[in-house]
């Protein structure tokens, strides 16, 4: 494989170029063999890299005049932001100028755009996005964590599909699947969880184990957790503030208790880290795109670039093609 | 007032007698001016208390013949066992032999029989569960927990009235109110979402922030953070699952670092235990109802306990009828 060439969307996030441009940089410089097109003001990006020292064949500059704004509603994107940032930074994946995509910014807009320049896979009704949690060692691939508020139950059947190719790209060779819910009996639930884990079950080539509840994500009890975007993105979002909580927490503690206790804080942030939940991939799209949480700072936006690289190397997408097919034969089951 | 009595559900939870009959005999033993009604089966009962010793005017056993399983459906449990301990211990409090009553039995069949013995408060279309989340020394109350997990926009609006006379009761004088979302931007959200922030904005009575994001509540960006069942349940199990993780990974450390690190550590456990999201209270009911989580240990029952004492010692359903009424005189608001 050639050296992964990964587009950033420069212009994206709560923090815009002034944090992007000097992650790129800082990235580069621990990462010799990938390549980053920064997509955005080429005036603004050179201001930000003023005097950084920095390898300049691997980092290239692609001209957009537009940005979308965090707020912005993704229809009104769509149709007045053709030259923006984060639309030429999809366009040169779907063109092959780039092997993958990282925004950090507006995430209705992205998965609009995303839609429009690199497709959907085959028979998926709407994209979605994951991550892997790190728990206990492992990773849990939860999904979806936002792009879809409201879903139908073919469409968490399909989320689960994606959610355990994904998996298995990432070397679990038979992913257990849950199905998160508010408890574990089989009568717990909404109607959508209702119906989606009976379609779930009818799925031979689903390792489906039932219902999950959020306590049991963290006691590794799944490979792949399915929930729609609102329940997903509450999960993500609380452990990420609950850990900030607990390291600000630990960091208030009097100095000579952090003194003694240094070798076991260094040991837990090194596993636990709330930068390390940064970075979610899109899935069932035809191409890479991985978004960055809107407030990450440089170590957090560094850490989804990596996440992309990650998903270059592994062809995250090819693998979740051939699976996903295969998993799809049986399917397209019905609801009772 | 008088000394306080919690009718317990002796027969409920994951372990039934086993754990709460000793988490009942320590329970009273730390805590000398409460009286504690154990209901249910006698014989079952009197041989988990055994040779324990314990002041026994202050602990009162109430015959029940029946209990309630954990996945049995709230419509069966209702039809079928109306001997049931959760049922009695309930009676208990609508008929004055009790302040309060604390189940760790099934929550639907205990949210159905506590309508049905309790009444609801006037104009309240559902209860709610709730429970104060402990964040950086302060309380947030945190509804619903899993009662309602499809919610209409008035709902999560009387959700809010609910959710911010409990944080009166508790003495925040103006609670922000805040309604959970997957982002805070003012286009963010489902329909539901969107109707119930309409709905909230128009109330003069309360002090509405506008929308929060899970990693916002362990800010303590909000007094008071309203959603739809299904997310509160993620929310909170989730933290207390990662809690726990924490925890373990901490207890995996090690022995020197441990060593060095136990002042730290203990005062991490003092301020952050799993145990200490024990004890949610029912809202919008004629009396007050505590549920234990199911698999709470006797250490967890016992603070589900402490929970019900408090509400009867703040009148919690006093403050929040009064507040209640006064806050909703402004409204029944109506969706655009």
């Amino acid at each position: 494989m050639s050296s992964p060439v990964i587009a950033i969307d420069a212009m994206g996030g709560d923090f815009g170029p002034r944090c992007i441009v000097p992650a790129c940089i800082s990235f580069l410089a621990s990462h010799p063999a990938i390549t980053l097109t920064l997509v955005g003001d080429p005036d603004v990006i050179l201001r930000y890299i003023g005097r950084h020292s920095f390898d300049d064949s691997r980092l290239r500059i692609y001209a957009a005049t537009q940005a979308v704004d965090m707020a912005e509603k993704p229809s009104h994107a769509l149709r007045y932001k053709p030259d923006s940032s984060m639309r030429v930074a999809l366009e040169l994946v779907a063109n092959g100028g780039a092997d993958a995509c990282v925004s950090a910014g507006n995430t209705g807009a992205l998965m609009a755009f995303a839609r429009q320049a690199l497709g959907m896979l085959p028979s998926i009704e709407r994209p979605a996005i994951y991550t892997q949690l790190p728990i206990m060692g492992r990773h849990c691939v939860l999904v979806d964590l936002g792009a879809n508020l409201d879903c139908s139950a073919l469409n968490l059947y399909q989320f689960a599909c994606l959610g355990a190719a994904a998996a298995k790209a990432d070397g679990v060779s038979e992913p257990r699947v849950a199905l998160l819910n508010v408890g574990t009996e089989q009568t717990k639930g909404n109607s959508v969880v209702q119906q989606a884990s009976a379609l779930l079950k009818k799925s031979s080539h689903l390792n489906y184990i039932g219902f999950i509840e959020a306590n049991g994500v963290f006691r590794c009890e799944a490979d792949v957790v399915v929930c729609d975007g609102f329940a997903g993105n509450v999960l993500l979002k609380g452990s990420e503030g609950l850990v900030s909580m607990l390291f600000k927490h630990l960091d208030e503690a009097p100095i000579l208790f952090k003194l003694l206790a240094a070798p076991l804080l260094h040991r837990l942030k090194k596993d636990i880290t709330p930068a390390r939940y940064n970075g979610a991939g899109f899935l069932g799209l035809g191409g890479l795109v991985i978004k960055s949480h809107g407030g990450a700072d440089e170590f957090g936006f560094q850490h989804a670039i990596q996440q992309a690289v990650y998903a270059v190397k592994l062809r995250l997408n090819d693998v979740i093609k051939a699976n996903f097919l295969d998993l799809y034969e049986d399917s397209v089951p019905k609801c009772d």
